[in-house]
């Protein structure tokens, strides 16, 4: 049911910041079946380390019985340009000279990847989208493609993310690049460079996503007595080795620097006239405990899309919660979906 | 009338972690004077990488007119030990070696910080301190030392800081400690050993000390076009830099360590025994948008300290709150000593 698919891009990419890729992949996964007036697609997009098996990291949310029940609808992921599940990024090939980009990969923004996006939709035959779906980056590439095509997507859902990256998701990042740079294994053109300056950003990035009270719930002290060692530490360093197994500093950067540049107003006129363009009915789901997208950023998305609502999941966990709270997340999608299909219905008759 | 001092101590000095130091020496400074009745000292703890000059970093509070007015009080500011501005530290020689230190300077905990303040104190023949306080670390110690001393001190400030240091605030500390380790040159005993590291950490540290509102309101970009080289990113480069050129990754490690390790109830039953504990007056301040030390950690404090008061400083600055919001610090210092003044005079009379 779930499969995995390469989708191939041949032509010349024109990128926003200037250059051009000679051509991209996009690896992508899909569940359930297309129906006959396809009009039952759901196209997932990932966050900042994650990959198109969206059943990985939003287990709870696409399974049968669920809001968005993969027997209904036709579900679509693609690993993100720039990404290292499978898309073409920093570690695939550059033709042009038969050697890994690495340190050459060009510069490249969330309006990039939503392009890509785009393309594949078309190969794909898809003219309508039942539901466009993204916490965090993904939420920021969701917001930005249903801005570009605002035709196509009948409902979005933006989780955890903003309308610009703010001046404090920046200097997080900021924070993190200086600790890559500090690897002096980053300068060189191999899959490991930089590696133990990511692992710091990593546990920096960690931070970002939960709160005083997750790590004070999760990691305290059994006693008073320890001088060193302790389990925060522990976690941080593991939370680092994790990503290091599994990820590259290459990809790292690069998407962190997508995510600073995002911002809906660039090249058109202002944010709010960018977020007045959406056509799509819209559901904007906040954390109330989330330090890296305040509460703020929502509620802004909110005031400015057209028709939008606002929804508040309450956690422990921070910005983290959006991969971690299913069950109120699928709670108010089931709300939000409901409403559509009887307005819907209420349309046909 | 501002004077600098050494103080050596020329005893071994057992540390609480087990290993010891053959002497020491702090630098100190002094503004004011010693009153015949030897009752005006005041006594200042500075923070991570402050100074024993604590009128270059509290520059507002104890100026001519100022509640703690140097014309009235004897005030006092050691380095700590570990520090790198005139104390034995890392970067000090070993005497035993006759090299510095740098990666064998043992591990200390603000237990020996505060036994060294306190072999200071009895070489200066003050037997009562009408006065100590401290911000962010420096309250640590200063709420540590008047554990450890109930008799001694007569009034205590502490100002954004905690009874234990909390997990969220070792995961910061270790994220930053993890950028050290990514340089390379961290390994060598060199005085420049681990900068390179040393400047992400600073970079995150920036992060803690500040907020989303913070940056938000001082870093924003002056319009929607950039893809790249944002305030917020050279702001967090500024301030690594800065760093870098007055400071060094060995102290910066230690005292990293020092803050880890702050838990008053160590080797005491109990956290809240030990701040049951405290005799001195105190007045506890904490900043209302602080993310590192927030505002429950205070609280807590006021609850447990015997008679305490809690005040709050409203702040976009957060944590950096208690370097900034000198007007509203002065204030509610003057209204707690007034009424200190007060009861003095009528217990007098």
């Amino acid at each position: 049911m779930k499969e995995d698919h390469i989708f191939h891009f041949k032509g010349d990419f024109k990128l926003e910041a200037g250059e051009t890729l000679s051509g991209f992949q996009l690896k992508y996964t899909t569940l359930g079946s297309l129906n006959a007036s396809k009009d039952n697609v759901v196209w997932v997009c990932h966050a900042l380390t994650g990959s198109s098996d969206f059943t990985s990291w939003w287990h709870g949310v696409f399974t049968e019985g669920s809001p968005i029940d993969p027997r209904d609808y036709f579900i679509i992921c693609a690993n993100l340009l720039g990404g290292c599940y499978g898309s073409t990024g920093p570690l695939s090939i550059n033709s042009n000279t038969g050697k890994p980009f690495y340190h050459s990969f060009p510069t490249i923004t969330g309006r990039d990847i939503v392009n890509a996006f785009d393309l594949l939709r078309e190969e794909l035959n898809i003219s309508s989208i039942h539901t466009l779906i993204g916490g965090s980056l993904g939420g920021q590439h969701a917001m930005e493609w249903a801005i570009q095509k605002p035709g196509v997507f009948r409902n979005l859902i933006l989780m955890a993310c903003n309308a610009a990256h703010s001046p404090w998701g920046i200097a997080f990042n900021e924070a993190q690049r200086l600790a890559i740079e500090a690897d002096p294994t980053w300068k060189e053109n191999d899959l490991r460079a930089g590696l133990g300056g990511m692992k710091a950003a990593r546990a920096m990035g960690m931070i970002s996503y939960r709160t005083h009270q997750t790590y004070g719930k999760t990691q305290a002290e059994k006693t008073n007595e320890n001088l060193d060692d302790y389990r925060a530490s522990s976690y941080q360093r593991y939370q680092a080795e994790k990503l290091a197994n599994r990820f590259n500093a290459f990809t790292y950067w690069t998407l962190s620097k997508v995510m600073d540049s995002h911002n809906v107003g660039r090249k058109r006129e202002s944010i709010k006239k960018a977020l007045h363009g959406i056509k799509a009915k819209t559901l904007v789901v906040g954390i109330d405990s989330d330090i890296l997208f305040p509460l703020a950023e929502q509620e802004f998305l909110a005031k400015e899309i057209p028709g939008a609502k606002l929804e508040v999941i309450s956690s422990l966990y921070g910005h983290d919660g959006f991969l971690v709270e299913f069950e109120q997340f699928k709670k108010i999608i089931r709300k939000f979906l409901k409403k559509e299909n009887k307005e819907k219905e209420i349309a046909t008759v």
